[in-house]
């Protein structure tokens, strides 16, 4: 086998994934791999008779993570797993997701080709980002899809001047800021017409959210710059702000704060069965197939 | 019966139209009405058992035109009997439609309770509208959906200035200029951004296509005024531009022409099964009920 | 005179306000006219040598109102004079606005002209709204731009539940959504793409901000229905939303909570000088004038 | 001199280009470089006492180009002279341009920093492209900006297949579609919502014209792909559609037509004054300083 140490990690809350879970774990087993349970996973879903790890002994430990969940569930093992340089499969028990884009259904076929070495390994890049005040770190955290800056409700806007290497770009009002990997520009930036970018660019993307000055549009900028980000005002007195690394929050950004987000040291890497498509995902999740015809003069 | 003579208008190029049309006049007969067969339609589809009328006959002696087909269909139907006043049905023959919203499997119940007195009638507005050079009109036309002024290939942008009852709106470069109804929101103008704008609203809708300054936004306007467009220019001296209404093409735009749109006099009566629901059709149309997530950090 | 008594209210905030305060209560005075000011103005700008008056007795004696400062005076004092049929005059106390439409350089003369009888009426539609939770009203505003649902920070999603006079439109994962007036067509709406309503369209603005799912669009809906909106879910369980009344800010949403937003019975009479110009505003206010050109290939 | 032989080339069409062109050339000489007067340029502003030469010689002898007119101007010259690597620098005689970056007024000053060595070089990528049908080229193009698949007139959508590296990506009807460069991101594609990319970023980008399925969005690209669209569809018989690049028009596309686009083996160099700024050049061509301020409600 290609891997030999399989974790097993789960979406705490759903019900009902103690059953594929245990399926997946017992044919790895019987293909001969090890299995271990994320210790949380275990807890939650009482699948217990297998050996049950917290997240330090499977990155020291696995060779290859699987994880059934949605795109949160492989965002949140994605940080966890960071500083290890784990393979991670997302299987998706739900909704099919953009990163988790193997359905359950053949959840079982795909690991077993997966562990006889049919599969593809992508590289996808983490931001690392930190809040600065009068020179002491507030705050850090690392992304795989997105740093997100946003204004608490409708009390007014962020005014907030953007560099890039330490060089002005523009200021801008606005209700936020996206600075998106291209693995997060089919998260949250898409929302807001962020474009898609295919993920082996080396690329960061900054995207407005609710610019007042419409001639605004998304940037795409080299990954091997540092983006800046100076909170030059909020709207209004009573206004907060809050900074998001996928989904953790963290709420207490004041006027003069600055954000610092650059590409990650470490990436994270994907394993796709044989035959992956990026754009096949794409197509299903957007429904390019369905055609919905606003123009009916071609009719 | 509410309507004693059902006039059939068909899609012509359509091969197996004439299976549904000639089942829907035998019903339309069973069940005591008299049937006319638009002409074109009758000797496309073969089904000439039936009187054939041509579109002057069908507008004079029938009480209800039933088309069957894709939007363009319905949408030549209704500028063929616009004088008429001549109440209209549409019955898709293909992917459903915005404007003929009845699915083909349910048209015989559908038509049924329509001539029983369960429907519902709902008015749509035409445009009218002509292009004026030296004080002499070149071309008049009628459009249901859209007044579309659009350039040749890629040739440089168009210079228009725009007028609303005289008064100068802005002059604008771009690829070309919507002018549509409610109806035609959900048509062309939606492919470049338009807003949908429910029937029944007294507004007539301008949408830049591709404008050159970004700031530039489509216009809802009250359908009391007239929208007059002056060609100020064209990109370069090979380019050419052509003004659409609907499916009808005139090529001949000049620098200097001016076109003139307003509501037509007369409007286009539609007859829906009682139920109808214009909000279930966009849902059903725009796949606002498959929440494709794009969003992954909220699951 | 066609107004005898004048009541002028300022922006609390801007100092430099007292001189062209007072110099136009004098000029109104030397022309024949009443001035009173507003307690909170007369209070932060010192200009307290003419009649001080608060807003009831401002709605009850006189016959316009004069605001000068932003467009966000004009939306508080319109709220405050909301049941008082007042005229509304809005004079720009730095960059020109929206609704405050006369430069401050010129309202002497501008105001001088319309006590002379040269100006234009224009009513201005406002909307009244309510939370209503079990059965129970929570909270209860007017707005003159908007009426918006929105999350609070980057903690998921609102999922909304949208009806128009009880029927069902569509349920949306979103950022928020907007439900604005004309007038305020060209506020916040105007940031997340929504199209610009002509005032003078009886209609009101349904626009969401960063919708999941990608096919959503503006939608322009009849004036003389009831907007409900029903909170399905919010995103996590640490999530709040907020609901606003321009700048009014209600924060207690829940899931569960029914939102109801209609035209209120009331609305706001704007006055201009003779020769105003809807458009011309926009044109300056969004550089249409300017014409960047974004596409050098026609140069 | 870090340049010793450089070439003028000016916008043929525009009258008074002769004084600053005549201006340039004699403070290039008297600084003790060779001047080359472009010949058609020559033959139009009548600057003929300097030495005259066609695009082969200028290629062959010259060090530096230096371009006086728009975008337009600079797009062609890149063209003629992407073979020989000669460097560029873009002058603007009009309003400033994206890539004609150095205003009238400071051309002497900026020109001569150059020729002391006070510049930076920056590379731009070009396409090329050729259209393919029945096995035969039918034509090939090189573009600075982008090539453009776009219909003629709104005879019906283009239907095309999009490969990249022969996999498939997505089948589409739209108006037409935009592969751009980096530098042409901020031409026409803007104006169809495509993002800014900056010009180190290695990416191809793909915008759609008003695409029907409302989904599309624009997707950033490697630049080590090849593009390839079929056309599998025309909208109407009587519809044609055309392939541009740049500013060149083939315009008798075919459906069954196959159109290959990749990055060019040679690119195009631009030499900008020591200090040059990017982010400085959208600022100003995009209005960003100015803050339009859409949203009242936070002043």
């Amino acid at each position: 086998m290609h891997f030999n140490t399989i974790a097993l990690i789960g979406r705490y809350q759903d019900s009902g994934l103690d059953a594929p879970l245990r399926d997946l774990a017992n044919s790895i087993q019987a293909a001969g791999g090890k299995v271990m349970i994320e210790s949380d996973t275990a807890n939650n879903t009482g699948v217990t008779e297998f050996m049950v790890a917290d997240y330090a002994t499977i990155g020291a430990q696995a060779d290859l993570a699987i994880i059934m969940g949605g795109d949160g569930t492989m965002l949140g093992a994605a940080r966890q797993l960071a500083l290890y340089n784990l393979p991670m499969v997302g299987i998706n028990h739900g909704r099919l997701g953009f990163i988790t884009d193997i359905p359950l259904h053949i959840a079982q076929e795909a690991v077993s080709r997966i562990l006889n070495g049919q599969y593809e390994a992508e590289d996808r890049v983490l931001l690392e980002g930190r809040v600065i005040r009068d020179g002491r770190v507030m705050y850090s955290g690392l992304a795989l899809n997105d740093v997100v800056l946003s204004r608490a409700g409708r009390g007014g806007m962020i005014e907030v001047r953007v560099e890039l290497d330490d060089v002005f770009m523009y200021s801008q009002r606005a209700d936020g800021l996206i600075i998106a990997t291209p693995t997060g520009s089919t998260a949250y930036s898409l929302a807001v017409n962020g474009p898609i970018v295919h993920p082996s660019i080396r690329a960061l993307l900054l995207v407005p959210v609710a610019p007042q000055t419409l001639s605004h549009r998304p940037i795409v900028l080299p990954d091997t710059g540092t983006i800046g980000l100076t909170i030059t005002a909020l709207g209004r007195v009573e206004s907060g702000a809050s900074v998001h690394f996928d989904m953790q929050t963290w709420s207490e950004i004041q006027p003069g704060d600055y954000i610092e987000v650059r590409r990650a040291h470490h990436s994270v890497r994907f394993i796709h069965p044989t035959g992956y498509s990026y754009f096949s995902t794409l197509r299903r999740k957007l429904y390019w197939n369905h055609m919905p015809q606003p123009c009916s003069e071609s009719e």
